[in-house]
């Protein structure tokens, strides 16, 4: 019998970050011959190079495609999300997959989609169906409406999908690989590792710590600063040893790190500690032992609610996602800010929530991949 | 006052016809200064380039952008979206459109979409929610993820648009712009133009003669010249003197040029004359007189219904649209072909039907797009 | 021993027929692991897809890339390059070559000497140091002062490139792979293969007949189509019969094909057959055949030189090109191109020359790029 | 009488600067329309947006071009070429210059080279036929054979370039404008902006003080992070004040930049202040006053010869290029390093040599492109 050929297309470092289970799953599958493509800011050493990560761990690249344009700008999304499609063109020519798997609802995600359904192959997504804020909640719809499977994290998002028209059979809901990867790591994140890598003072994680992950929000485009530098300030008001994670590759991010260059030049700032990338197993283990997560990361949002994580949840990049109450939202003012951070470290962590989580997820995912009837003719299914 | 810039993106020779109210009402509006880019097939000479038509119309375009690539394939396809999405990127940038007027569901259509939403430009679609065959099904409803407004042209094309999570406030039905032009058409098409351009033999216009206009199906790839051929046997055979348009530029379209090439070169057929390209009112002049149209073009579902011109509609391109009585379906059989034109003639001209036609939709169109209160973050809007 | 990795890049059909004898001999080097990349009108269908003739040849395309813009105008010409430059980024920076063999003067080729420059690998060029009309003579000297190893086809282009600052160690003259192929072949082409291609009558190759290859000329790109009318008219007017080649892909293309197929639709010329593209040996076997070949093909020059057919080289093309007494120069007219070509029959066969012709050239080639000590860097070589 | 088109290609802040009087008399020549396009990194933020300041100077750009691929890698490089010349394409078509002026050996600047040729539009080329390292040195060559004016900055260039085969009426050698810039600037650079812009110290530039300006060279990628190291730790020793500019944007530049903020890190330099970009004449006032200059830079070859600069030019970069005795070469060790700048510290500044001084080149240069007959087929200039 004749393998079923999936590609599997990874653009971020967090993003292989969060599909690790699933690709082991899809290269242990007697039936499936696994095609991995590697790009973005996932190749890129400025946001933490993932290969040799990926080598260590086993897996290959079948390609590696360079395609961000420079300038951390909407424009230069909108240009790698050009090239990211004639990339991908040659490389699904070249490779002929069954199935492209993406995930998520980056730019380089969509041209990997938008290549896929021209070329007639199945696209098969992964975490469809959410709502959040900046153009992520409109490229992860149209995303939805060019795949043809569908595997949603949770039951509201699945009712999404399905409302947009999609095929009830192709769509799916086996929780969140990214909390399932969470519940199943057990790995102790040591303090060496942490201090050897990124800038600034050392951080003594055996002690309270706080970690920040703030993004970009693409359209908020002339914010992005000012919020950084708000929420600088009151990390360093609020004075506990903090793990500050640098923005991913979003328009804005130019921004972000400006801020974030500018207030350590400045200000000095004792006890802050700047990581571009932490690989999975040590970022959750650090996770694991943090006081607070602080930032707009979808991290805090799902990873955290199993966890029981005390998360601040800053301005609109999540917005409309399903959260647990582990989540405290917060405005952009750096008195809100800092009002939310103690809020949450005298609660200190919350109860592990489900809503995000289900048991065997990427076996699951993988199992359908493997198995399902393709198509390649969409329809609209009008209820 | 500032004008508000509205940039309108024409990408086919066809979409420049079915948009020339539109452009009038735009050009003249008082507060909006009008933007035309052109690219894609529409400034193609093997497609009919449309700039100098334009020019004699009154219309100059801003910028031209070449971006077709070879092949009539469906990597042609996908990396032209690809060019297409850098090129936009860069004419927007430069031109700061306030809103990116896109219509329809080519894969230029979908560039546009893509680089305007990235920009934070808001997005206004026409003719979003329809259903049909090939791959435009797919982008026709990843563009309305991406856009802002929306003007359906029938009730349950809006319906599906609100249900796919759009603001309903922002989502309109007033008619088909194609049909209003139809209906205002009232140009004579002489014959002297029609046999003075294309090849093939001369077509008296006075006497019953057929239309076909026949594209290819991006998702049967491998079957568009075998059914070419099919209908050009029926054709054949039925007799009658036929104008044949020349497929557009979809994935599939050298093989439909091909079987309409080797067919001329070995049956030496009589009576059919092949057009590249009318000018949007001989068209509709030519359309008014004919007896049948046959093929899979929307404008037998859409300007015929109106006209009431008899259609049929051959294959899977134009399955689930909303289509009057006019229209016959038929499969790719030569003899099943054959038979419904044969019924199609023996009815005759059919009533006018009102599914698609709004009286004045252009001046509404404009009127929204000139007053509405623009937004660049989407939310899903759950019912 | 680790072998060194070579990559042959093919971008035109031609260019595959003129390299057959040294991808033979790249293939069966011990030390030499054999990469083929594929990409511009030579995976076109419509210019004579080779992709299956290599197979039966035994070659394998590493990787095939779509690149060239529709248009056949300099934009389209511009942008190819552009596109293809980006392409072979992604394909060496996957295939990591030791050397990238290109060869002539074309756009892609510049576009594969342009990506393997900056990435540091060492590129060798066939065919530099000629002189020629059109954009061809900027480009293929630019492809010299980018490349490290020079293959000139003759002494004087030897000369020529060591004039433009090349290290005399890196230049040979080890003659033209194409006379090579010409003089070893001994295919008799069949006339049932002949007339199962292409359109118009058959052609009885027994009896004497003409060969046209008349390509476009990228610096006259409004005289084009004129010149084209000139040549058919000619042809038409001697009446000998003839097959005449389409146009190779350059600027211009369109224009000529369209002056070609308005002349057999109105003119319905008896006698001229109508092909695209033959496989090497056949192509071969056809010319060693033919009465006279017409045109501004390269062929006439090189191939035509040894073989002793009478050449009436048309316009500037072919310029600066060192020519043997085979060739008649003629300008555009309908009168000088028919004088000429009648002086060329009456005169019949020439006497083989021996200006383009040395032995072994494709297994020297081969040695050199086995062997040679591979550098980065350049230097211009003052004397 | 219509004016000429003269389009003046930007794609560094460096080039701007060393343009400006250029520009000048661009703009006022009464037959000359100056068009501006703004690419490359002269748009970056991180590289110093000149936009601002161009408009300061009464410049606006006609199109500004995003086109840097993120990397700072040779793939980076290389696919920003092939963009580059899809974008230049695109605006070049719909500006129809009759002459494109590109300066220097940069891949942007080959890109504009290409795009222009191909579209038969005659290219100007400043500063053509020097000799230097890196990929420059085989870049700045290429485009010379494909530029069609030629202006030399000095005797033996010129020559070069004649020696090349290009026609010695239409090379010329008028001086280096941007000698003629840094003899005409009198401007006094104020402490204040120096020690407001960039981070670091704060530098006393009424005392001694030195300037690095080192770049990475794209054909040593593997060695970019360790010279940069050394000259890092160099500077330390010698432990005089310095003003150190960060590196451009070739491939390598990401190894150059880790290596300094590591080392800022790691060893918080006292006494070196670190620049992004400083307008031309702010920055031909700091080196008038700097007791040397440290590097790889062409501005320590060039404007320095005629200053009297005493220059320490690190490694191949530079490598034959004319030079001044203001220049003393060195290898990339730390000693042999401090050793040289000890050495011409202790001589002080130098007599000013003319070897790149000419009076009046921008007014030449201009003159030259507002009267010259322009011509589109190039041929090869056999001697």
């Amino acid at each position: 019998m004749k393998k079923r050929k999936i590609c599997f297309v990874i653009t971020s470092p967090i993003h292989y970050s969060r599909s690790k289970l699933l690709l082991k799953e899809l290269k242990k599958h007697p039936s499936i011959s696994l095609q991995i493509i590697v790009g973005g800011s996932a190749i890129l050493q400025n946001y933490g190079d993932i290969v040799s990560v990926m080598k260590n761990d086993g897996f290959e690249a079948d390609e590696k495609i360079a395609m961000v344009l420079e300038g951390g700008s909407p424009i230069a999304m909108t240009k790698t999300t050009g090239i990211g499609i004639m990339e991908f063109a040659t490389a699904f020519d070249n490779l002929k997959p069954d199935i492209v798997v993406v995930r998520g609802d980056r730019y380089e995600v969509l041209s990997a989609a938008v290549a896929a359904s021209y070329l007639n192959i199945a696209v098969a997504h992964i975490e469809g169906g959410d709502v959040s804020g900046t153009i992520d909640e409109s490229v992860r719809h149209a995303i939805t409406k060019l795949s043809h499977i569908h595997f949603a994290t949770n039951q509201k998002s699945k009712q999404r999908i399905i409302r947009m028209g999609e095929n009830p059979k192709y769509v799916f809901d086996f929780g969140s690989t990214d909390v399932e990867f969470a519940a199943l790591n057990s790995y102790e994140v040591s303090e060496k590792v942490i201090n050897y890598l990124g800038v600034g003072d050392a951080i003594d994680t055996k002690k309270p710590f706080l970690i920040v992950m703030y993004h970009p929000v693409t359209t908020e485009i002339d914010k992005n600063r000012e919020h950084a530098k708000n929420l600088l300030e009151a990390i360093l008001k609020v004075g506990i040893p903090t793990i500050w994670f640098w923005p991913n590759i979003d328009a804005g991010t130019d921004d972000i790190s400006k801020a974030i260059r500018s207030f350590r030049e400045t200000r000095k700032p004792k006890h802050i500690r700047f990581l571009k990338y932490l690989p999975a197993e040590q970022f959750l283990g650090l996770l694991k032992k943090c006081s607070c997560l602080i930032g707009n990361s979808s991290a805090g949002i799902k990873e955290c609610s199993y966890l029981g994580i005390p998360v601040v949840n800053i301005g609109t990049r999540q917005s409309g996602r399903m959260k647990s109450s582990n989540v405290a939202d917060s405005g952009y003012g750096v008195k809100e800010i800092i009002k939310s951070i103690e809020m949450q470290i005298s609660h200190g962590h919350y109860k592990k929530s489900l809503i995000y989580y289900k048991s065997g997820v990427s076996k699951k995912i993988v199992e359908k991949l493997a198995g399902a009837k393709l198509y390649t003719q969409k329809k609209f299914f009008d209820q």
